[in-house]
């Protein structure tokens, strides 16, 4: 119930992956694991007016153009996941030129007209992009979610290890995202 | 000839615009004007391996999806300017969220991969977006270039103001376009 | 009255200041007349607990070292203008390595923590650092206000330019301390 | 011998520490540890024309005055580490608000200045401050070396975790500081 008087935003980062580097098979299975859990979370914000934040890599275009990216990351690995997860006419969408989705990228401004105090930050990788995102998110002062289900790495040590450094350093809640919405 | 030796990028900032606002119809008609200058100065910069960099606003759409903020912008004021002007599948395309090109974009960033060391400002407004944008590649240590005839404010004395500033504080070269092109 | 719901912050930009530059003799000069509106003013926020925040430039010194920097401003001329407005032991001071008073500083963190909605910009050159500092509060949601007779520039046009800028691009208050101090 | 193309700086992070918080007694033991290891490196650094940064807390003071600092900082437990480590008149000295040293600083613009590319990067806490410098260097393309005797963590597991994670991820060298100088 102290849930309500946080102001959450569902952060996705770069879902819309072409997982074309090497151990991307790796990435791209555990990906393939954690997506009906994003599914859900984000039907679930959607449902309560969370606002769903898109924050992707742009590979190398460095054009804000939704399609031409999706067109660039689309692939026989990449399709199954790209199709189930991504961005709705509604829905944000940022580019990041780096791994942090805060850096170059228009998302604290974002955050700040939506009055958001805590972010639920969800995609891959767990210990790269998730990671550096969620480090800039608390030295900017919000409160850090980060479902266990909802992120993946390309081993499991990896994740182990990120979400490890998240609980302690930066005091993020870890619940899985069932128990998120149960106990919303 | 001393040109050659600075690494250059052509910057076209909020020329997607809609015009939308309290003497919206002052600026377009100004922005009509120097429509040729840019596309002249663009031609040239593509001829010469300029890279061509679009940092516009996102009409609050946050959304980096450049057919929906065209679609958007789109509109009897603005389509004879857009016509004129808009991106090609081989421009740069950011958006930003304020009025400088370089706050929550990733400018910066990409001006860095690209090497590049001098920035020329063209677009609208010339007093603000354009003046913003030049002040922050100031502090970032860019050389810059503004052409006085590829920027437009809604009246004389706001660009003629903002001109003045950049030359004496920026130190900003402002040659007309065709002086530049003849002369590089 | 309307005052009362804001939450201010006194900005005093680069007044510890070694006036050693081309013509620093004149911007010398029209901050002696300035200064006893900036003393005047930050007696009066310091009685209403309106916090004082010093930015500075530190001189390539690159230390956060207030003493270093005083010792290495003062000189003939600058004396009497740090004597009259040296910071004290219970204000704020943090340097800044290029003009605006939000880049590469701690500015906007500290803002936030006290939790202030609208700076009061006060300092030299009115035209270059404290422009700059304006420009970079409003892309950052601050009300910004500019007492008239607490900034100086070298001419007297410079200051005229910077301010019409102010008062018409950023929406800044411009009144005299005095105005301002009557009416809070 | 491929380091002398490399452009180094030593970063030396929250050194000037009251270890004053839970568990301080098992960081100050731990940073005791490796004093000597990073007074060792800043010698030769000074010997090679390397720069030495020290970028600190300023204990809720934002006051960039270095003696304040000290001054607060100064205690049974801290002596015995500042007193070996504490800045020069020649080395840099710069505050930060937050965990990173390039949040809310100078670093980057000074970085820059000296022509930097390569970050050395010691101090406290190894798995906090150290580490979230070490990922915002990485975003701005610093070749990152953390000698993995110069840094140190409330427990061994946590500094362990951090160092794993700059070497996958961030590519850093960890080696120690005795191999860095032999090698050079």
């Amino acid at each position: 119930m102290a849930e309500l008087s946080k102001k959450y935003a569902l952060l996705i980062v770069d879902l819309i992956n072409d997982f074309d580097f090497p151990r991307g098979d790796l990435l791209a299975a555990n990906t393939t694991e954690i997506c009906p859990s994003i599914v859900r979370l984000k039907t679930f914000c959607k449902q309560q007016q969370i606002p769903v934040i898109y924050v992707n890599d742009h590979y190398s275009l460095w054009k804000a153009d939704l399609n031409t990216i999706i067109g660039h990351a689309i692939n026989n690995r990449s399709e199954p996941i790209i199709q189930q997860i991504k961005p709705e006419s509604d829905d944000y969408f940022l580019i990041k030129p780096k791994h942090s989705g805060f850096y170059g990228t228009a998302l604290n401004t974002l955050l700040r007209q939506l009055d958001v105090d805590s972010v639920i930050i969800t995609g891959i990788a767990g210990n790269i992009c998730v990671f550096f995102t969620a480090n800039d998110a608390y030295m900017r002062e919000y409160t850090i979610y980060v479902p266990e289900d909802a992120i993946a790495s390309e081993t499991v040590k990896d994740n182990h290890y990120a979400l490890e450094m998240m609980r302690t350093v930066l005091k993020a809640d870890t619940r899985k995202v069932d128990q998120f919405i149960e106990e919303y």
